[in-house]
């Protein structure tokens, strides 16, 4: 669509939503979300029935330094409580009408039924002593992300994504600081839970692990190679074949975000269908959110992952989109917009 | 309930919260509603299935001062768009499973099929001639809100309150400068779209009321006698009844929150059970949560009222204490809850 019909487009949306039983602008952001995602789908009328959450789960070798309060088997444990409904986001998938899609991008351990098994590699090596992964295998987590958007295009109006990876804030962390050019003691936070002490001891191995990589901000994929994670690379190839797809894309916490600057460095306009949901209780999300030039619709003190705050978000949209759809018109209802046109009609 | 039996629950849903296979606290905000939840139901597994939602509806003689945009008869216009479904407030209702009850306090004209009649009067007099109301139609309001939240508290798990009246922001500005003791020209704002030499029209007229009433900020009714309405008062006697019966009530925009200050004024611990939703767009909204000591949950920008914000609200506060519910703990589930538990076992 060529941006003479996109404005065309957005005249409709903003008259259609000016004619509404309701003081024009009323309805705040809820507005612009619908008028963002008519643009984005590209119909005066778009339908945000159908909804998908992706949640992207990978293991970390960075693990091993001791930079999380949870040991590596969580993961697992986590992703078999995904599967058996259990988790923070099942509750609220279930109840927002959200299909979910657990992918294993590289949990340690085999296969697991009801996991979509897209797995790299059985963890990530450890980036304080060596790259997380190797080109192919960051090209890799890359394109199963944009096989994953492509298929989730023809199924779902919009989809939330989410991840889980034990160690997956030191690898987010570590990208921020590439992207940044802060010091990981200031981009580094408690992720599930360090205490003070935890939080520096992880500030000390992303600063070892930046000196040894030294990755390039201009090269994206390299610096998913050398601090990334399988997950985190998944999500990053998502947001590229979203943002070709007219696919509406809500964002979680702080290792979605790495994603999304990932993306961005590999394809400059790759978050064009991204909707951000929440500010999480990580001191580095703010720090992204300044990189991304965006800004999140609230903030509720989250830091679970999972997609939780997508899932949410995911409400939200659809709750704007049926105002914009189903609510009556001044004309349709019979009342008078205004004190002027009681008078003149 | 005693308050010895109130921390022995509080400890037990703490406890719960933090079995839940999740970090500790990392749900923010939402662990925050689901405690206080189960608090004010003095339950510890608490139903959040049942939801309504009421619109109270009142006329303000005080519109043919030319303070709103709007033309009264948008009113009983507004409240017939209630009843056949097409405004923001029925879509949202239907969406998140909330059923509305559409009551008339006192819109002009007769009674109007789908709509519970519990009319005061035709609209209140012009405030800024003489009295709002007497103060036999203040009692009136005031009871039957009492009334509603009573037949409520059987019939709801929790309850969201919304209003419809053209003119009844400057009511709630005035009501608002009676407790804060700040002139009309800081407190009025544009409502429902009045530019900025309406503001200051809207500003005169309440100065001019508040002149000619000296209303005493010790005599609740006494200020809705003088420059209340008639949805307002019954806001204020819903929420008076519900803090006796342990029924959560989730208040929408600037003149709910009118009503939670007379409210408060006839009877301190009247806001025991209340749950404020969003911020809204009119100034005087901030000044409100100041004097009562709040803070909103959300800031979308709205300016609807009608419920639009509670209805929001009780969409998250019905995750949160899903989430609570529904979770699996970590022995449930099988998942390591900290390095330590780990190591031990």
């Amino acid at each position: 669509m060529n941006s003479n019909s996109t404005s065309h487009l957005e005249e409709r949306v903003r008259a259609r939503l000016d004619s509404l039983t309701k003081p024009p602008g009323s309805l705040g952001r809820l507005e612009e979300i619908a008028l963002r995602f008519a643009l984005i789908r590209g119909e005066e009328m778009p339908s945000p029935a159908r909804k998908g959450m992706f949640v992207f789960c990978g293991d970390h070798g960075v693990v091993e330094e001791g930079v999380s309060r949870y040991p590596q088997s969580v993961t697992r444990q986590m992703m078999r409580n995904f599967v058996e409904g259990g988790a923070a986001i099942n509750v609220l998938c279930r109840r927002l009408q959200i299909r979910p899609t657990i992918v294993d991008m590289g949990v340690c351990g085999g296969p697991m039924p009801g996991v979509l098994d897209k797995k790299v590699a059985p963890a990530t090596a450890n980036f304080a002593r060596g790259p997380a992964m190797t080109r192919e295998q960051a090209n890799c987590a890359i394109e199963v992300g944009k096989g994953l958007a492509e298929d989730a295009s023809y199924e779902y109006d919009m989809v939330g994504l989410g991840e889980m990876g034990i160690g997956n804030t030191s690898a987010a962390t570590a990208i921020l600081s590439v992207f940044s050019g802060r010091s990981p003691y200031e981009t580094a936070g408690p992720g599930a839970g360090l205490d003070s002490q935890g939080v520096r001891k992880k500030a000390e191995v992303i600063e070892r692990a930046l000196r040894l990589h030294s990755p390039n901000p201009m090269d994206g994929l390299g610096v998913l190679q050398a601090v990334g994670g399988f997950e985190i690379g998944a999500i990053a190839g998502f947001l590229i074949g979203a943002s070709r797809l007219r696919l509406p894309v809500v964002l979680d916490g702080f290792p979605c975000c790495a994603g999304a600057l990932l993306a961005k460095a590999i394809q400059p306009d790759a978050l064009a269908t991204v909707f951000y949901s929440h500010m999480s209780q990580e001191p580095g999300h703010k720090m992204m959110f300044d990189l991304l030039e965006a800004k999140p619709y609230a903030d509720f003190g989250m830091r679970l992952g999972e997609g939780t705050g997508s899932a949410l978000m995911i409400g939200f949209i659809d709750a704007a989109v049926r105002l914009y759809r189903e609510m009556a018109t001044f004309s349709e209802a019979g009342v008078s917009s205004s004190v002027e046109s009681e008078t003149t009609r």
